[in-house]
């Protein structure tokens, strides 16, 4: 389902980079959700460039609530919210939009939408789409908070500089994020904006790895097979442009183990059921083990960089050199962060609503 | 979908490990494809146990076709596979069914199910449903096979041992795989089995990475967003247990490179488009760029050791000490590979169809 | 979804008339559900062909279960049951197997399947798949019955003939349906069949009304928009051959009525809310009000007559005369009413789930 | 999936009758259909108030493309509209808000959604939304016109006034109803709107039958089963408040004809194969067989009348007298023609594209 995702409770994005709006429609969640503007409005402050490692672009991010939302919360039906896009610059796309923007998607655009495509600024393809999902999660972010479901993200490495891990506590790890403009547990948020600010100085850009953690998900959420967690959430970050890869607690490093050191063992801890350790990121077979759910993704770094790149000009079907302009953020792991984060609430509340119906989340 | 996916075609899988069967139904793909009893039981004996690597039970893999063929070909009918459980013991399992086995999915299944789930084995979480899968998508390589696309899968990784990766000419790499009974592209069976062999003895299992290449695949297939080729490739490769990362092309490998190093650059090759690197994975904005599609999974120890170890009786909320008897594979590389193969086969069959109409398989 | 239909209870159907086998798989439902293979056996033989207004061939229908259920009862993970064909007579079909049966699929399944669609018997089109619907919706009536929700269908007119229709004390009705093979409230059985007979003797076929009503159902189950009840449930009718029509509560009768005439005036009954009328069968934008669900299915007469008609050789492009022969149904409203319940109950099950969660039929 | 319908090409609506807009995403539709603003502003003017027989509400219908067209045309990415409400008085609704208005949706919605629901004018269950229908439906009419598929709706019947029926050239009739205000294909246009004022004048409503051709639909498309092309087009129109029933061909008449008498004989015509008479509604076995596919579908009265009524007041759990005030049409007939053309139009791209893939509607 192209531009929407979920089972019971359902994500449609739309919108392109230079058009009027983006937006999306979130259908499905509980009605009885308080709706804070204020809520959602700090959601996007977080993505919205700012900074020395951002695009330029000023985005102004003012929202509008068209439907779904009476007296200050959902009222069960589809829940739409617009972004008007305010500072677009068509022109600095159009000298370069028949030469293909290596690692962006123009070429794979021109084959599958043979020219039709709107190419300004990577039209529906931008990250720009990812506003919508944003303010349609955050209002998933706060029907999780009723249940005492937490989800954040940080920056776990990038240009060299490494974030400390999600722990065992990682609740109180994932409020510490609140209010940070540079999504870091530890203090190296510094050091890494340094880094980022000095590929830009090259006209570079560069890419990071960011870890994500769900606390106090309850047992028995998920399925086998097809809709695994892991399915279905590294489906839906797949969707967010730059991510080229998921793994899921241990992930890769289960490549280089053994059994007896991988496995998680069980104990009983007043009265509940924990693992000593959690190796498996807080799925087994496709269900919630009650653990924290902890996964990292690899971001690639940005396309659209200033130095001088080969390509082909794809109408003419010509080699050519390109020169990207315009203005971009020379690494997106920052701005991605709360896109996660808001892209795996909606996520869990599917998987949750599915599972316990769609009163559940309503407290 | 739970035990189903795709859009216009569609896989279902079923079955427990010692119940009467496992099979599939494979419903939408093109009427007129050849099915060859013959091929398919060659793929199923890719992923049987033998050899000293796997486990020690008999699965004769003796598969019979319900519906959907007719006189040797798709009719465009649900194609149902069904593959009678030979060699089943659920009393190994009867002594420790209320304790939780580490990293398996017994904890989380108790609290989805409550108990009524088939303990035996693994039940519906075990790796026997695979075979299924390879049933039905050994069809759907058959209808790949048709347009020149194909799709292969080796151990890129196992015990300290590494294979050498797939390259620009993948298509050869891939078919050099076929009749190989250890899925590796250079001459490091051996030394694999090795590994594997050693934790075997030590009541141990081992992890390892894997690879896939589909090569053929032609531009402009996939969607941006939540149809992302990366999106549900995933999603279908997360439901074979035991996969717990996946990376597409560079992958984890973008977190520390600049996007000068990591962009791919387009040059014209015989009239047509290619890049000269392909740290994409084939992928770019969620849809195919013509390239050959390349991504890792990682995959965990198998869980089941002969090892003592920590768990607890869900049934009694008590501490308890675990040790598995029954068969198992000391490392479940080997086995999936030919999973993966056939999975990847059907979700893009599905794509394929999707884009070009149901007919376009049958050529 | 083709051969798949469900949210979050899913039903797949496979097989072909003359081929090996049908069946069916349910997957979704509540781990828990009592599996009695009795009162699975009873409502098969409720659709099988018996008496004077059947087709002679004889159906067994011995099923056989081969996933999803344990000890008894539902394990969660799919249900799979497969009923073997036994009397298969392709050869009575080889003759006119290039002629378009009238009003049958042949015509259309040849401009969609190109020759490969199995020809006899009907193939996947054939009456004899919903023995699959039948085994598996037997499953979902036994849940309904846990939660007091039941499920019945009549014939409500057939050659001339009118039994009565389900009134407000429907639950009474429905159950005095159990057990009697001709399913019609009062005493019109001797009369329809009659009527029948008479049609079979003249190698003509006759058509119905057919009526079905469900007692129990909670209020507020159902969406607007899209999965409106009317909607699932019509969705799920129209697939089983035959069926041309569908009117809920007054129906068609609404266009010859007015809103003051049409209108279900509300009253408090016993602290609960209750319509004195039921013209709108139970549903209100959407979604259920509490009141029973009540609708009516146009039941064409079966195609297969005796009688020669004219028609076409679809591969030769000519002009033909057709003489059907084989062994048919002259009508086929009475083995449809257990295929429309089990229908019925396997679809109000997945709106069940959808809005109470998973377990919520398992009591 | 709640409000959003279709496989390959998805509609998904929003909005409530006084918030601050309806609309509609339509996701999936081929890249380079010309987008005609007029034409689209067409048929809302088709739907909106106009005359003796509808409300008096005005409604100007100024709609907005926020996304998926460039240069005239789709861009193959998601295509937004948004319709303002102008003309809104929640007041009218106020006093009467926990009282049911009988046949309405509003108790059922109330046990849906808790009092969260929004309730003036219908809220999300106002035909209002279907203005978001109608809108994206237009594109997807132009689109089928490229491929010469042309669809119509006309009020067979209302108010005793019968007008004729859609026959063999009903291309011609789809295209003769263009421009007409009152949607017949006779001469019965005032006399059917008398005898809807008659009714508004007694503070009453009148409900009647539509019916919806499809001419130039190719043999070959819709499945057996669950995506039946009468699954799929009944799921559609019962989305749309005030439909009852549905009957395709004909319909309900099959109960009361004989097997001779209700076959489609075949013939052989300027090499083409068509049905001497169309009593399946161009529907065999859910696909279509190359005739027009014809269908029916029952109306009933506006349940919003002017003379008093019995109700319930929900809250207070107390029997309730209840005048209605506010505007409503005295018939929807008129206006619901339009909006099942554009949904009907909707669903049938959604099933050509998945048949003949998603640039064959592009021509």
């Amino acid at each position: 389902m192209k531009n929407t995702i979920g089972t019971s409770i359902q994500l449609t994005v739309f919108g392109e980079s230079h058009g009027p709006a983006v937006g999306a429609v979130l259908d499905g969640l509980a009605p009885g959700i308080p709706v804070d503007e204020a809520f959602i409005a700090s959601w996007l402050s977080r993505r919205r460039p700012s900074g020395r490692t951002d695009t330029a672009r000023v985005e102004k991010d003012e929202f509008r609530i068209l439907s779904g939302v009476c007296d200050g919360h959902t009222t069960g039906s589809p829940l739409t919210i617009v972004i008007p896009n305010a500072d677009t610059r068509g022109s600095d796309y159009a000298a370069i939009q028949d030469i293909a923007r290596p690692s962006h998607a123009d070429y794979a655009a021109q084959a599958k939408y043979h020219g039709f495509q709107d190419k300004s600024g990577g039209g529906h393809f931008s990250g720009r789409v990812t506003a919508g999902i944003v303010a349609a999660g955050a209002v998933c972010l706060k029907a999780l908070e009723r249940r005492s479901i937490f989800v954040g993200t940080h920056i776990l490495s990038c240009g060299g500089v490494a974030d400390e891990a999600f722990g065992p506590d990682c609740e109180a790890q994932i409020c510490s994020l609140e209010g940070r403009p540079f999504p870091v547990l530890s203090d190296v948020a510094g050091a890494m904006e340094d880094r980022i600010a000095e590929a830009r100085s090259c006209g570079d850009s560069l890419g990071g790895i960011i870890q994500t953690a769900v606390s106090g998900m309850p047992a028995g959420v998920g399925e086998p097979w097809f809709d695994s967690l892991e399915g279905v959430i590294s489906r839906a970050v797949f969707a967010i442009g730059g991510v080229k890869g998921i793994e899921f607690g241990l992930g890769f490093g289960f490549g280089s183990v053994r059994g007896s050191e991988a496995n998680d063992p069980f104990r009983m801890r007043d009265g509940r059921v924990v693992t000593l350790t959690n190796n498996s990121g807080g799925i087994n077979g496709g269900i919630s083990n009650g653990m924290p759910i902890v996964f990292n993704m690899a971001v690639r770094p940005t396309p659209s960089i200033a130095l001088p790149q080969q390509s082909v000009d794809f109408v003419r079907g010509a080699d050519a050199e390109l020169r990207i302009k315009g203005r971009h953020d020379p690494a997106i792991v920052r701005r991605i962060c709360p896109v996660v984060t808001c892209m795996v609430a909606a996520v869990l509340c599917d998987q949750l609503a599915l599972r316990f119906g769609t009163d559940w989340l309503a407290g």
